[in-house]
């Protein structure tokens, strides 16, 4: 951004996938700031997202200050060896498990594998044939968006763990909030690693109102779709052609995507491009008066 | 609490060491909940906290969500031997090392040691000279009250690890903020562990305002003290003699202590009792309203 000038708050940032259109979050009890979070709220949080997610009776839930403080600690549950992350992905699980002693690798068989489940950016699915290795992380981050994709019925199984993001359907990614749900036995030991007192009041008290609210997901459901139509009828008139994605963030192929980046850049609009890739862009959908601006500067 | 009825919100909670009267915690801007934290305002809090504790230059500083999430992780950052930790004083630490496979033994020498400065509950204070072990924590979650206290100036030793809490000084529990200060080699690893996001956009904005209002501590700690004269007055005037403790709680020793807490919980007032003890009552202080139903309980 200091490259092409405008204050932050300026910017229409579109290099991630968080909805632009958050859940309503204004009327955080005080208690839950001044408290220490307690055993009741959550639980209460617990049971929203059993209902919401339809967890398997024999998995637990453990909430968690975000999905990437799991990502963090996931690879210890094992010892290290070699995981299979298939490329392209999202890099936090190779940086984490490397962090941890372990090698990765595109091709299995290999003693643990992740899964992006839907894939970030190309939006690729897997199923449970996919779920190979005796520890296999299934990453659900974007698959709110999909509900009827989600391999949560395989979190009972020993040795895979799901993980949900609150930050990016419900577009409050400040707040920290995301789940581990699998076997008793290694959501135990994940939540050792965190304490007892990990997620914080407004978290507890937010995530349990936003995941009790299954009309608010399906009405965000049936806008972000609608965006990402017209996104993509924007985008393809230039010229681009859809690789994939998902209703959060799309994926075009395009003949310069530092060139894309630039001409956005320069209308203070913020893309993703890769270092993997020349022709790879990547766009997030915009709050409801970022349309025009986009238009522009396309 | 369920054995003697009544609301939770209608409970005078004086089980814990949290100020009642917590820092101004109103105006979160709006992209703190709903944006990724960012760089800036994690270097914002962090060159906050540098000159509120006055951190030595070569010290590292870590932002966590909350000093329990820090007490998790803490020892895994030598391999499980022996660990020094003199009782009584604030269990999680215990806890905490024996998860990592270490043992706990009250004595030393040990390859690691756990200083709570000043402890919890007796408010016991440790100097330089116990600093012994390769590995030391110095916990000083309740070191803000009394900050001429402070070791922090040992936090660049290599090995040291200085905790801070955000939660109890500044009353702000449910927010979850808590700080590791010591050497760039250690920092780097207990950063490892809970990846590149760990702490909430409130927790980073409210944190860094907090600790930018030296006025605010200072009134605060003048507030407090007086507080803890004026409690000392009361319990005393039962029966009681006082051990110790800090501003943030008073340690009483008095001849049954579950009797004492009892009739507190009969008039539904919360006070602390201890498995080891029949006799310590540990008593919080009370927000500007609560006092006079602690004088009508006792």
């Amino acid at each position: 951004m200091s490259q092409y000038g405008g204050k932050r708050s300026d910017w229409l940032d579109l290099s991630t996938g968080i909805n632009a259109v958050p859940f309503p979050h204004t009327d955080v009890q005080s208690q839950a700031w001044t408290a220490l979070p307690d055993q009741s709220a959550n639980q209460k949080l617990v049971e929203s997202a059993r209902t919401f997610w339809r967890v398997p009776k024999q998995a637990a839930v453990l909430p968690a200050p975000g999905a990437s403080a799991l990502i963090a600690t996931l690879p210890s549950l094992a010892p290290p060896q070699t995981v299979q992350i298939t490329p392209p992905t999202y890099n936090e699980h190779a940086a984490g498990f490397r962090a941890h002693g372990w090698d990765v690798t595109d091709t299995g068989p290999a003693q643990a594998r992740v899964l992006v489940h839907p894939n970030n950016p190309d939006g690729r699915l897997w199923t449970a044939q996919d779920v190979t290795a005796p520890l296999t992380v299934i990453d659900e981050s974007f698959c709110d968006i999909c509900p009827q994709q989600s391999l949560i019925s395989l979190a009972e199984r020993p040795g895979v763990v799901v993980l949900k993001s609150f930050g990016k359907f419900w577009g409050l990614a400040g707040l920290r909030l995301g789940f581990a749900i699998g076997h008793p036995d290694l959501i135990s030991r994940l939540a050792a690693w965190q304490g007892p007192w990990a997620v914080s009041g407004p978290a507890l008290q937010i995530g349990a109102q936003a995941l009790q609210d299954h009309d608010w997901a399906a009405a965000t459901r049936t806008r972000l779709t609608q965006d990402a139509d017209r996104m993509d009828a924007m985008v393809l008139a230039r010229g681009a052609q859809l690789i994939g994605g998902t209703p959060l963030f799309r994926l075009y192929e395009v003949d310069d995507a530092a060139a894309w980046h630039d001409r956005l850049a320069r209308a203070h609009i913020l893309s993703r491009i890769f270092p993997y890739s020349k022709t790879y862009l990547r766009l997030g959908l915009p709050p409801v008066d970022g349309w025009t601006r986009i238009e522009t500067a396309l």
